[in-house]
């Protein structure tokens, strides 16, 4: 039987608001009733960063907890993924929330790497950043992970991310299975292409789990190469507000619901939670963790 | 601005009877209603194999004749691309309807292979036949084509038969653009998948145009897969009855306005007519081509 | 640790004669002599197509028992691989040797194929043939090798071939590891290109053991290629005549020095016949083997 | 006619010492005497690091003078290729001596990574480093280059690096040829496969020329994929110290008589310096570039 298809939704991210798109949820209720639509849709895993009131950026525990507790009484089982990215904050601060909380899943950056965004309209980058996680960072994110027994999942933005996991593994610092995100679109990173991501899916060690997440308007068609290929999709309006239809969606759940409609169109099925969390080797949820998070 | 997808109908072909399809098209006059319900779908070549009114394979001119100008009265612009594929007639026989009625295209398999079907279940083979097409009946065929000015649509249906065109291009067999269809998902040739397609694609000479022939359930991963690098898609009662959602289709022109779907989600558009006639450097249909089909 | 490279020699074919390359083998004495020299210099296995005295190919049992004689008298452990291919005798004959004699491998080829060569100086096909290989065929050879205890070595000229062994799988005619020959350069089958030959080895079933087979001036790129991603390779005057410094070689003995050097610069060693015995599952040569062969 | 192969020589580097390798130059006549070694064995392009006598890196304008003139007394055509990598002075240091001495080529880094080293053995990272090369640095490094009519060679260490010169093209920064090198092996960025050679060739825009820089053992194999699909190499004593046999090199020439003889072994050409400049749309070395340089 076929590989069932993952679907992760992204519920909110920290850079988009809600003057672009009125639908992006701030608060932890309103991220959790995006979280329940997501799920709705065929979702198993939510991937969430924190969001003061005003739509703000938050790096605080008690945030996090918030919405772990909103989310819990929405969606008891879903795979909830924190966010460990952020700039100008230190190390210490922006894995807290992970070793406070003990989410199942969490993500982390794989590398160093430009960040930037150019206009071929007025011939200037607009953005120009270079983003650093050396493997010292790298090492103390995982570390911290292992010990609250959470899930890394490896945001890889260009071939050579994805060897970076190699002797991290050697040092005993990551399980299997390894969860890659490639993350493609991003200037500085490699680009949006099925040759692209076949090459990133056939660079991944034995014993490795990984998703797509595409920036942008040619996120489509990276999903649906994804999954001609067995691989696992994210989608949510972290990463593009448009359903394929060029439509903007209303909903993380609109968005979640064109991705699964994807994956039967290309003749797969959507992985249940419970199946995700059998590939992942995840125990479904209990008491304890439901007190934890 | 990217490359518009032009779809090929593959209105009937011979093998399927309206027993396992009801909606196949048998007589000129089905066939012309199902070529209109395809354009209009939007496909821009119509992929004709003619009929006798049982159903049967009919070979002879006339029919032929019948079919073009039926399809004409419907869709007088629509490229019209005849099969040359049989078994057990002549080369002549296979060929003399192009000699007659010069279409702008008509296909021909480019090698000779196994052409298998296996059960799985029953541990048998239930079709175990050696397809032959020799260079010299290649060449025939191909000198045929060009005598009447028709495109030579080359269906290939594994690596090495995209690389049996080199030799007939250094003989002046064939002109750029050069017409290439990727037959995928018969046993004996080239497996679906994207790598396969990938692969494919990278193959084919400079100055070539290029189409995917998904055979069976497969089909749709492989056209959502050959839109995500610009190529160009065939769907049809031909090749697969069903649509993406499982269902049966109820026309040429429902699986046609399906793949329509498919390349928008993608974020492509379908080629016009006429915008395919330019890709192929063919001239709008004029009295004097009407006279002759 | 690296995997090491297994070298096949290819001792003399059947095509080649004295007149083009006087170093060819063609009596008994003179394979296994041959075949000493290539041992010597490196080969694990030696293929070996059996010849009349005139240097006629000879199809009998008892000339490829005698070549069996003679080189277990100067070659004990190496390991044995008998040609099945043949124009114009039955299937009977073609594998009889290999069910009297039981060598440890025999090769055979895994589809049907146009089998051409094309002179772009004269623009003429001199040689078009269509090669039948039909899966009743393959069956049959197969079921017999089983019986005799001889390990297949499938010839694939494309990349359809190599799934034709999934039926055969399927009906256990073959078990691991499924030996396979890319035999790259055959017009009609896939060309000699390090990009067909990475897709060639990606596509082989999981528990396959691989080799490259070029024919031509191309084989010394396309070894040195499969040396970079860890396959194994066949040279010998059956293949080419021709070192790397572009000179006639004197003996299979210098080309496969020649392909053992190449693996050595490219920072591999060289497999032992013991080595290759271990990867393939075969027991050393003991008395009832030299027995039979 | 297949493609000549165009080798550069590495002659010095700055990190390697005489401890390490004594035939490692570090004066302007060592450098120009290992520029002619290098030449007379087959490299049509010196890539040249400046040093202090005592072999600690110069930056200064002076001491890149008199490696040109030196350099041109010994190889009066060879292309010259100056290094702009450097860690711990300003861009503007990095830059003047190709400002001043205007020299044919000269290299740049086209993207941040992390730069490390790994050890397996002690399981520790001995080199932890992020390489900063953000847009607005490239930017300054090829307008300058511009300004000198310098062809920058483009050093690009994982696949993204590759997409990094679009806008840069797009503002008018590069001209073609677009000249890549595909930096592999460094931990950080794309490790030295085959598979990953191939993707990173096809990944270049029309009108690219492309060499492989393989850093430590695996060099060697790099060369040999790279030559068997029509790429440059680079070799030289900045790169790898051994010979493919093992041994130390005893001079640069050494090493480029190997990489000569490998493009040779493997049915190419060595391109002479005078068609390396035909590809490169260089001219011929007159009066007023010596005069320069």
């Amino acid at each position: 039987m076929a590989k069932k298809i993952v679907i992760t939704a992204s519920l909110t991210g920290v850079l988009a608001t809600r003057a672009q798109c009125p639908y992006i949820p701030y608060t932890p209720e309103e991220i959790a009733s995006e979280g329940k639509r997501a799920v709705d849709a065929g979702a198993s895993i939510l991937h969430i960063h924190a969001r003061q009131d005003s739509g703000m950026p938050a790096y605080d525990i008690d945030t996090y907890r918030r919405i772990g507790e909103e989310v819990r009484k929405l969606v008891p089982n879903a795979i909830i993924n924190y966010s460990t990215g952020a700039v100008g904050i230190s190390n210490e601060e922006r894995i807290h929330h992970v070793t406070a909380l003990k989410p199942e899943m969490a993500a982390l950056n794989m590398s160093s790497m430009n960040y930037a965004i150019y206009s071929p309209k007025t011939k200037e980058f607009y953005h120009d950043f270079v983003f650093q996680n050396p493997f010292k960072d790298i090492q103390f994110f995982l570390q911290k992970m292992k010990e609250a027994g959470t899930i890394p999942e490896m945001e890889v933005f260009d071939n050579g991310h994805i060897n970076n996991a190699s002797p991290l593994i050697d040092m005993g610092l990551l399980q299997k299975p390894y969860v890659f995100s490639f993350v493609m679109g991003v200037l500085g990173g490699i680009p949006i292409s099925t040759q692209n991501l076949l090459h990133q899916a056939a660079s991944v060690p034995a014993g490795s789990h990984w998703q797509v997440i595409g920036i942008g308007r040619k996120q489509w068609q990276l999903i649906a190469a994804a999954i001609t290929i067995d691989g696992n999709v994210r989608a949510g309006l972290e990463d593009n507000f448009y359903l394929p239809s060029g439509e903007m969606a209303k909903s993380n759940g609109e968005l979640i619901d064109a991705a699964a409609k994807m994956v039967r169109m290309l003749g797969r099925e959507v992985a249940t939670i419970e199946e995700t969390r059998e590939m992942l080797n995840l125990k479904p949820v209990n008491q304890k963790v439901l007190s934890n998070i």
